[in-house]
């Protein structure tokens, strides 16, 4: 007998909506990992640009366990993360960090809201796909040393909080509009997220409600790093 | 009773010369993987991409392995790279590759050539310290994708060849001003190969020796790139 998600993924339409989900974050993983390497060239210090480079590692591995996933679905790597690139390239060239500081806040802003989105769209899928997906998301440790770094150069230097504040409402904009960008570009993973494959998904309301979701998490985590969203 | 190793490192001055090839060669390997990983942006496309990466994140693993020797022995990290981060720095400002091809050959004659150089300072340390420099420089995975990249992309043009082949010459002799700084930067490290520890060091003579290995090592390195050198 096959499993459930046997069954699932039977279903071709389906089977290429989870592809997609994990080549668009495949993607965003490997994007990630090499701009948290570039970013931490800006490190005032080796155990800082230690620290940042041990969390690119970390996102590394997230980015391979997700090919070794594509790889299970029998698809391959290099075509599920051709659809993304061009989106996931604009927001990293739009948002180019100029100073260390600005470099930490975009990695926390951006990997927020991407983990938020992807974590929404994988309430869609089955349960493995899903606990991968959550896997792959999963950044504990880079919000800690963001909150700390960013935290003391505000206590030193208040003044630095709405410069960041500033560029927090921008890096926001942009990555909505990306999470947008990734959501429509293949039929597959915005049939996900509006109900049509698998009978399971959201309604345009609920995705209208998703962007609220995405939105308010934001505005949190801006004030856990003590600025105003 | 003491092990041999827990002997030769209760004399300061060989304990500081350890720290110090050591210090030199985490910097080495961070340095390699920052520059592997913006190199990994040029590749032509997802596969070789990420297998620089990968390359890059093992040899991020051997500076995480040399850090922990460096504070096994008591010694900080931080401050151990210190005296060797402007000779490395000006060795990757000073060969900063235009292309692809560039990067890779630069990382296999740059990489090459420095763990000849580091093997050889080994040679007059404790086997203990002996091995964790061995395993810090092994590059096999590198090589093998270098000479698969570079040979695919000579025998598809081949006037490619007599590009490198100027590139690579200016490349080994940078490589051979930056091990002869790092050689001197400090006491340590020089007595080291110079005789005036342990009692095991090289003398003058054998320095030149060592250079004319390293030159000749890195002649047939290219020889195997399908390069004149």
């Amino acid at each position: 007998m096959d499993s459930p998600r046997e069954d699932a993924l039977a279903d071709p339409e389906y089977r290429q909506a989870v592809v997609d989900l994990l080549g668009a974050l495949a993607y965003a993983e490997l994007s990630a990992f090499t701009q948290l390497v570039a970013d931490s060239e800006e490190a005032p210090n080796h155990g800082l640009k230690a620290r940042v480079c041990r969390l690119a590692v970390a996102e590394f591995g997230q980015y391979e366990d997700l090919v070794a996933g594509i790889r299970d679905l029998g698809a391959d790597p290099d075509e599920a993360m051709a659809p993304f690139t061009r989106s996931i390239d604009d927001f990293h060239a739009r948002t180019s960090a100029t100073t260390w500081l600005e470099g930490l806040v975009k990695a926390y802003v951006g990997e927020g809201i991407a983990g938020d989105f992807y974590r929404e769209v994988a309430a869609y899928v089955d349960p493995s796909t899903r606990a991968l997906v959550h896997r792959a998301v999963d950044d504990d440790a880079q919000s800690d040393l963001v909150l700390e770094v960013v935290g003391n150069a505000i206590e030193a230097d208040p003044r630095v909080a709405g410069r960041l504040a500033l560029w927090g409402r921008r890096l926001v904009g942009e990555a909505l509009s990306q999470a947008q960008h990734v959501a429509v570009e293949r039929d597959g993973l915005a049939s996900l997220l509006v109900g049509g494959v698998h009978g399971a998904g959201a309604d345009l309301a609920e995705l209208g409600r998703m962007f609220t979701r995405l939105t308010d998490a934001h505005t949190e985590r801006m004030t856990r790093l003590g600025l105003s969203a």
